[in-house]
Protein backbone atom coordinates (compact mmCIF):
# COMPACT_ATOMS: atom_id res chain seq x y z
CA UNK A 1 0.00 0.00 0.00
CA UNK A 2 1.39 3.78 -0.79
CA UNK A 3 0.26 6.73 1.22
CA UNK A 4 0.46 10.01 0.20
CA UNK A 5 0.92 12.82 2.36
CA UNK A 6 0.60 16.64 1.17
CA UNK A 7 0.93 19.34 3.74
CA UNK A 8 -0.64 22.39 1.59
CA UNK A 9 1.12 25.57 2.62
CA UNK A 10 4.69 24.01 3.47
CA UNK A 11 5.35 22.97 -0.13
CA UNK A 12 5.87 19.46 1.57
CA UNK A 13 4.86 16.10 -0.08
CA UNK A 14 6.08 13.05 1.67
CA UNK A 15 5.89 9.13 -0.07
CA UNK A 16 5.64 6.74 2.66
CA UNK A 17 5.76 2.95 1.45
CA UNK A 18 3.61 0.67 3.47
CA UNK A 19 5.38 -2.81 3.14
CA UNK A 20 2.64 -4.31 5.21
CA UNK A 21 0.32 -7.10 3.27
CA UNK A 22 -3.36 -8.16 4.29
CA UNK A 23 -2.40 -11.98 5.38
CA UNK A 24 -4.86 -13.96 3.84
CA UNK A 25 -5.28 -17.66 6.34
CA UNK A 26 -7.13 -18.83 3.01
CA UNK A 27 -4.37 -17.93 1.18
CA UNK A 28 -1.98 -19.65 3.91
CA UNK A 29 -3.23 -22.98 3.99
CA UNK A 30 -2.63 -23.43 0.37
CA UNK A 31 1.18 -22.67 1.26
CA UNK A 32 1.52 -25.07 4.40
CA UNK A 33 2.29 -28.31 2.38
CA UNK A 34 5.74 -28.83 3.91
CA UNK A 35 4.60 -27.23 7.02
CA UNK A 36 1.87 -29.54 8.14
CA UNK A 37 4.59 -32.79 8.30
CA UNK A 38 5.43 -31.79 11.59
CA UNK A 39 2.68 -29.51 12.53
CA UNK A 40 -0.32 -30.78 10.97
CA UNK A 41 -2.86 -29.28 8.76
CA UNK A 42 -4.96 -28.89 12.21
CA UNK A 43 -2.27 -27.31 13.83
CA UNK A 44 -1.22 -30.14 15.87
CA UNK A 45 2.50 -31.44 16.18
CA UNK A 46 3.05 -34.90 14.50
CA UNK A 47 6.26 -34.68 16.26
CA UNK A 48 7.66 -34.59 19.96
CA UNK A 49 9.65 -31.55 18.65
CA UNK A 50 7.59 -29.30 16.42
CA UNK A 51 5.22 -27.28 18.60
CA UNK A 52 1.20 -27.36 18.30
CA UNK A 53 0.56 -23.87 15.65
CA UNK A 54 -3.69 -23.97 15.99
CA UNK A 55 -4.56 -20.99 17.33
CA UNK A 56 -1.10 -19.56 18.12
CA UNK A 57 -0.56 -16.11 18.10
CA UNK A 58 0.08 -14.53 14.70
CA UNK A 59 2.66 -11.84 15.24
CA UNK A 60 4.33 -14.36 17.27
CA UNK A 61 4.39 -16.86 14.41
CA UNK A 62 5.07 -13.85 12.06
CA UNK A 63 7.98 -13.21 14.33
CA UNK A 64 9.33 -16.51 14.36
CA UNK A 65 9.06 -17.39 10.73
CA UNK A 66 11.05 -14.44 10.18
CA UNK A 67 13.78 -14.83 12.61
CA UNK A 68 14.23 -18.46 11.29
CA UNK A 69 14.45 -17.18 7.77
CA UNK A 70 17.14 -14.97 8.70
CA UNK A 71 19.01 -17.19 11.08
CA UNK A 72 18.33 -15.17 14.37
CA UNK A 73 17.24 -18.49 15.39
CA UNK A 74 18.35 -21.59 14.75
CA UNK A 75 16.77 -25.19 13.72
CA UNK A 76 17.80 -27.05 11.08
CA UNK A 77 15.14 -27.86 9.54
CA UNK A 78 13.53 -24.79 10.07
CA UNK A 79 16.31 -22.59 8.17
CA UNK A 80 15.54 -24.65 5.27
CA UNK A 81 12.41 -24.67 5.06
CA UNK A 82 11.49 -20.50 6.20
CA UNK A 83 14.98 -19.62 3.50
CA UNK A 84 12.04 -20.30 0.83
CA UNK A 85 9.50 -17.91 2.52
CA UNK A 86 8.21 -14.46 1.27
CA UNK A 87 7.07 -11.92 3.18
CA UNK A 88 3.46 -12.52 2.36
CA UNK A 89 4.58 -16.27 2.46
CA UNK A 90 5.05 -15.82 6.18
CA UNK A 91 1.76 -13.64 6.51
CA UNK A 92 -0.28 -16.52 5.05
CA UNK A 93 0.85 -19.47 6.73
CA UNK A 94 1.03 -17.30 9.99
CA UNK A 95 -2.38 -16.43 9.44
CA UNK A 96 -3.80 -19.87 8.79
CA UNK A 97 -2.44 -21.17 11.37
CA UNK A 98 -3.77 -18.63 13.97
CA UNK A 99 -7.11 -18.87 12.10
CA UNK A 100 -8.19 -22.43 13.96
CA UNK A 101 -10.15 -22.05 16.75
CA UNK A 102 -9.10 -23.62 20.48
CA UNK A 103 -11.08 -24.04 23.48
CA UNK A 104 -8.95 -24.09 26.42
CA UNK A 105 -10.42 -25.83 29.78
CA UNK A 106 -8.93 -23.72 32.82
CA UNK A 107 -6.92 -25.46 34.16
CA UNK B 1 18.43 -41.46 39.73
CA UNK B 2 21.13 -43.56 40.33
CA UNK B 3 21.75 -47.05 38.43
CA UNK B 4 24.55 -49.19 38.94
CA UNK B 5 25.74 -51.94 36.47
CA UNK B 6 27.68 -54.91 37.44
CA UNK B 7 29.29 -57.61 34.65
CA UNK B 8 30.13 -60.34 37.44
CA UNK B 9 33.19 -62.34 35.31
CA UNK B 10 34.80 -59.39 33.56
CA UNK B 11 35.00 -57.70 36.98
CA UNK B 12 33.67 -54.42 35.90
CA UNK B 13 31.30 -52.19 37.29
CA UNK B 14 29.69 -49.15 35.84
CA UNK B 15 27.80 -46.24 37.19
CA UNK B 16 25.41 -44.28 35.40
CA UNK B 17 23.86 -41.49 36.35
CA UNK B 18 20.73 -40.14 35.89
CA UNK B 19 19.77 -36.60 35.47
CA UNK B 20 16.66 -37.25 34.40
CA UNK B 21 13.81 -35.68 36.49
CA UNK B 22 10.19 -36.96 36.77
CA UNK B 23 8.44 -33.69 36.07
CA UNK B 24 5.46 -32.34 38.50
CA UNK B 25 2.71 -30.26 37.10
CA UNK B 26 1.27 -29.67 40.33
CA UNK B 27 4.54 -27.93 41.46
CA UNK B 28 4.97 -26.60 37.84
CA UNK B 29 1.64 -24.21 38.46
CA UNK B 30 3.31 -23.01 41.62
CA UNK B 31 6.05 -21.65 40.07
CA UNK B 32 4.78 -19.96 37.01
CA UNK B 33 4.41 -16.66 39.52
CA UNK B 34 6.55 -14.38 36.49
CA UNK B 35 5.62 -16.57 33.72
CA UNK B 36 1.78 -15.85 33.34
CA UNK B 37 2.13 -12.04 33.42
CA UNK B 38 2.50 -13.19 29.83
CA UNK B 39 1.77 -16.40 29.06
CA UNK B 40 -1.15 -16.97 31.67
CA UNK B 41 -2.06 -19.32 34.70
CA UNK B 42 -4.24 -20.99 31.58
CA UNK B 43 -1.47 -20.57 28.96
CA UNK B 44 -3.74 -18.23 26.74
CA UNK B 45 -1.11 -15.28 25.22
CA UNK B 46 -1.87 -11.83 27.52
CA UNK B 47 0.22 -9.93 24.75
CA UNK B 48 1.03 -10.22 21.38
CA UNK B 49 4.69 -11.10 20.97
CA UNK B 50 4.20 -14.13 23.80
CA UNK B 51 3.10 -17.30 22.37
CA UNK B 52 0.02 -19.28 23.84
CA UNK B 53 1.60 -22.26 26.09
CA UNK B 54 -1.95 -24.14 26.64
CA UNK B 55 -1.27 -28.07 26.18
CA UNK B 56 2.33 -27.09 23.92
CA UNK B 57 4.27 -30.72 23.72
CA UNK B 58 5.81 -30.90 26.50
CA UNK B 59 9.33 -31.72 25.01
CA UNK B 60 9.24 -28.35 23.24
CA UNK B 61 8.44 -26.74 25.90
CA UNK B 62 11.60 -28.00 27.82
CA UNK B 63 13.92 -27.28 24.57
CA UNK B 64 12.65 -23.72 24.53
CA UNK B 65 13.25 -23.02 28.31
CA UNK B 66 16.94 -24.46 28.08
CA UNK B 67 17.33 -22.59 24.84
CA UNK B 68 16.49 -19.35 26.76
CA UNK B 69 18.33 -20.18 29.76
CA UNK B 70 21.81 -20.93 27.58
CA UNK B 71 21.07 -17.91 25.44
CA UNK B 72 21.04 -20.54 22.15
CA UNK B 73 17.54 -18.87 21.91
CA UNK B 74 17.20 -15.08 22.12
CA UNK B 75 14.72 -13.02 23.64
CA UNK B 76 15.80 -10.06 26.31
CA UNK B 77 12.83 -11.23 28.80
CA UNK B 78 13.09 -14.66 28.44
CA UNK B 79 16.52 -14.75 28.31
CA UNK B 80 16.73 -13.40 32.27
CA UNK B 81 13.44 -15.04 33.29
CA UNK B 82 14.91 -18.72 31.72
CA UNK B 83 18.64 -17.83 33.69
CA UNK B 84 16.88 -18.74 37.00
CA UNK B 85 15.60 -21.66 36.37
CA UNK B 86 16.86 -25.63 37.33
CA UNK B 87 16.60 -28.38 35.33
CA UNK B 88 13.78 -29.43 37.64
CA UNK B 89 11.86 -26.22 37.42
CA UNK B 90 12.22 -26.51 33.34
CA UNK B 91 10.25 -30.28 33.83
CA UNK B 92 7.94 -28.69 36.07
CA UNK B 93 6.89 -25.47 34.47
CA UNK B 94 6.44 -27.37 31.07
CA UNK B 95 4.53 -30.43 32.51
CA UNK B 96 1.97 -27.76 33.96
CA UNK B 97 1.32 -25.67 30.37
CA UNK B 98 1.52 -29.05 28.49
CA UNK B 99 -1.03 -30.57 31.39
CA UNK B 100 -3.53 -28.00 30.17
CA UNK B 101 -6.51 -29.48 28.04
CA UNK B 102 -6.85 -27.80 24.29
CA UNK B 103 -9.68 -28.80 22.08
CA UNK B 104 -9.43 -27.48 18.62
CA UNK B 105 -11.76 -27.47 16.00
CA UNK B 106 -10.84 -28.57 12.69
CA UNK B 107 -10.38 -25.88 10.49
Amino acid sequence: MIRALALPGIFLSVVLVDHSYAADARAGRQKITTCQACHGLDGLSKNPEAPNLAGQIEPYLVKSLTEYRSGDRKHETMNIVAKELSDEDIADVAAYYASIQVDVLPP
